[in-house]
């Protein structure tokens, strides 16, 4: 048994191959890197979604996650591809997690980051962090539930926290790109898309500082998701696969039908991630609503050796103009690096697949990944074309 | 970069890719190609199933659609596969819409059309303007809703309406090969699958008469249904993908249960149409049930460099006398030429992999394309077999 | 038109593909094989999960499993691949059922049987008579339903029924390595979770008592479970794919995560079978819970050459301890032999796929193929080890 040569030889035109390696990407939505050294349980437990601990009968490094850090983040770090976790976790121990995240960063070709903060943001680096660390910009995402949970944080009578939200989420958003609700997580896409009437706000309002906890009342999350339309930033939404916290079926975006269109009218672009196993039903949404946009990252990252599969089941239905890259990565920097690569790899091996079976032009293919993997982003986040000075021209294989 | 030849060597058979090109098809389910010439914005309005206009920031040409335009009909119009959207459309331009409508139909080498008139079908050729484009029969398939709202539209009291409406339908129906129902569009397939009562139905047709607009009332429809099958003719169901006026999840063919089970003893055809992304639900109901076909049409004409998967999805656990072939064109004579040259590509595709693995004979891989481009279909509708004297069997690539 | 090599030449290193051909495997969920002759009209009724008459214009050899059958099985009884329908029973016929099953058996390479006994198990053979015609260990599976069904019919008042329950499931279980419920077919996975109280399960019982028929209260078949749960063993849950009595949306597994929260404190296995076309929802659950498991059985054999897509599914966000094999046949040999022999195939493609691609080692892909086939299922289920004295090491190809 022995390896042919990669990726297959005779389904990717090479050209194309690595024109798509070397694509600045723009990464629309992830989170920060670990600054931390991992123990092999931390860093077993940020591979999986799973929130429970790892039953001590197997390891997190067999899956499709685990597999893919051992055959592509393991080069990076100086070892080859496919060795053995401990080979991998003690050269990652002996080179630091700073010079870790520098490493995998810069291979991932990621030019631009758009950082979601609100998720245990203060265990990972920021915006300006990630910067640092990666040498490209990084700009900022709020999470519309992070927002409203730290206005109630603060003390507010019922009454008054539509209005303190709404304050608070314009004075933390001023240079933000974008904006995001998990309301998939708290309380499911099945809810009313109607605005509802302050009252209704009020009062929902009052039973959750009673209760205390997260916020997690369908009522406060449409508040929030009417007052982002009313900011006006691209709003994008937690859709499909995620940890154990989500009821996936109450995360299938066709749910969303309702809020979509009630939406059209304000021009907001609507931006559903991950959208895992549902990317079917996410292009279906783009197809038919100028508006709506998706990813399918995070499910690329977890299915490793699978990304293609979802990659293709992207690109039938939905207009190539409406589909964004993301790597969805917290904690370790092996995730970012991930999140790129495999998207790569996977948009190589299915758009080469359409040119090496004649359907589409290699010029085709090549517009398209460019497309996704910046293009698109670009223009639906206002951002400004790749700096010339090289940013985002490191190399990476 | 450059093509490789085309379709992918090593996995189709040349054999069975050229028969299964030369196969003379039954689109068991299409509506009329446009006899007009259109504008750059009409076109591009017509290759998506969005009804919202296209955004200037994009165009329809950047989509599986649009690519497969350039791809496969080019050629027919004597362009090079993958010219551009402007050398493309001032060809079709020149060349004229009877011009473009007789090349197209007559490449897409369907031998017989069941025309469903229902939807715009004034705007459209209907069955005699298509056989005569084409130059091979095309009978009609019937939309109950259509029948139904001219009824409503002739005036008639709502007591009198079940009754207007069977007579109307019978009528109608005359010649007519199927019938079909756009249920899944006004009402969703979530319905109650019982018979209605006449009071029941008279009672709301009187509501549906003071409210005006089309018919959209599950009682009604749940009537129209049953007086279909009361008809006794096969009767075509939308499933699935369609424009934004569908709300996907209630189209999910798995709902239509209850239904099937009750006309099970009718002995009527029940055919699903499209069913994207719903085909392996599709499929596991033909399994089940003897009376239930399908098919994935307008699927397989929108993911086009991807309709191998679509095509592959279905021939999972249907038994192959239950599938059908349809390109639900509607407008174009592109979308009917795709309807009929993606299916061959990825019907060839498919199917010679089976053989190319291993796992089928090629005579097995020619009996289930001719099953399911026109065997099935013209058992199912009584269809006369080919002519001899050559209709349909023009030539085509 | 030729066969080419088999399998596919480039995408799978032969000397995995001969590594899995040769795996002795456990099959968790099966039953027994039929020890009658059959008829051509038995046996087509028993290649499909439909419980209608199959159509007189139609055969169920015009299926996958239909050409699964003669590709696979022929050569066993001594036939060329991809022989007629007819040449094939009449070779059946001339060995006789013990023959065949004793040749289908060995084929299979399964090494350890744990054989269902609840559905309609008087027809064909038990544990004993499998482990006697396979020359391999069988072990029992005790479906819940069939023991409660035992109950009622041995005459119970109401108000007893649920301890006589739990005393014969503790009986019928002395020896057994799992339990299985049928509550998707009875009442849907969309149960209320929660144990139910003593005075509503008397309540239901006396019911079903009165009404007679089979078990389908939900309220008994949550009892059912979480005696279930109390006893300890394993849970096997049917989920998806299989005759017309399954409503296919009640039986999708994200239904059941409520029960699965609720169940996770108990720590026993819960084991998500088929899942047929959920297996990328039940991947999910397995990804989430630790203590849950799943095939993709029954849906391999019924799509034939289309398995590979299944197990590909399968193999996308689980970690790869978490997936099992199984064939879930009942009757015909046929259907113990392709549920092996199509996993294997399908697995050494999939798996080929990913070393081929450059995504995984050989050694990766061996070392996950042992453990879906043999190694999870030995230890959820505390098999011991392969009986080194030979069993399961029978040849096949």
């Amino acid at each position: 048994m022995s390896l042919t040569p990669d990726p297959a030889p005779d389904l990717v035109p090479a050209g194309l191959a690595r024109a798509i390696a070397e694509l600045p990407l723009v990464d629309h939505h992830v989170h920060g890197a670990t600054h931390r050294d991992l123990s092999r349980r931390a860093f077993e437990e940020l591979i999986t979604e799973s929130d429970r601990p790892v039953p001590e009968w197997m390891t997190s490094f067999d899956s499709q996650a685990g597999y893919a850090v051992l055959r592509h983040c393991a080069p990076i770090l100086g070892l080859a591809p496919h060795c053995s976790p401990e080979e991998y976790l003690a050269r990652r121990a002996r080179l630091g997690a700073a010079e870790v995240n520098r490493r995998l960063l810069a291979a991932s070709g990621i030019a631009h980051f758009l950082v979601e903060t609100g998720y245990r943001g203060e265990e990972v680096l920021g915006p300006s962090g990630m910067a640092e660390a990666s040498g490209v910009p990084a700009d900022e995402v709020v999470r519309l539930e992070t927002v409203a949970e730290q206005v109630a944080a603060d003390g507010c009578p019922a009454e008054a926290f539509a209005g303190r939200f709404e304050e608070a989420l314009w004075e933390r958003s001023r240079t933000a790109r974008g904006l995001k609700t998990v309301a998939a997580y708290r309380c499911g896409l099945d809810l009313d898309p109607a605005r509802p009437a302050a009252g209704e706000v009020a009062e929902a309002a009052g039973r959750w500082f009673a209760a205390g906890g997260r916020l997690a009342d369908p009522v406060l999350a449409r508040h929030l998701i009417w007052a982002g339309l009313d900011r006006g930033l691209p709003l994008q939404f937690h859709i499909g696969f995620g940890d154990p916290d989500v009821d996936l079926r109450r995360a299938d975006p066709l749910l969303l039908r309702g809020l979509i269109e009630l939406a059209e009218p304000t021009g907001v672009p609507l931006l559903l991630l991950h959208c895992y196993p549902y990317q079917r039903h996410a292009g279906f949404l783009a197809h038919a609503y100028p508006h709506v946009f998706f990813d399918v990252g995070l499910g690329v990252t977890f299915s490793g050796a699978r990304a293609a599969a979802l990659v293709a089941e992207s690109l039938e239905v939905a207009p190539f103009a409406k589909i964004l890259f993301s790597s969805d990565a917290w904690g370790p920097a092996e995730l970012h690096h991930l999140g790129a690569e495999l998207w790569r790899r996977a948009t190589a091996r299915v758009l080469g697949g359409f040119v090496a079976e004649g359907e589409w032009s290699p010029g085709q293919a090549l517009r398209v990944a460019a497309m996704i993997g910046s293009g698109n982003a670009r223009r639906v986040y206002g951002l400004p074309p790749l700096d010339p000075r090289g940013h985002g021209q490191t190399t990476h294989d």
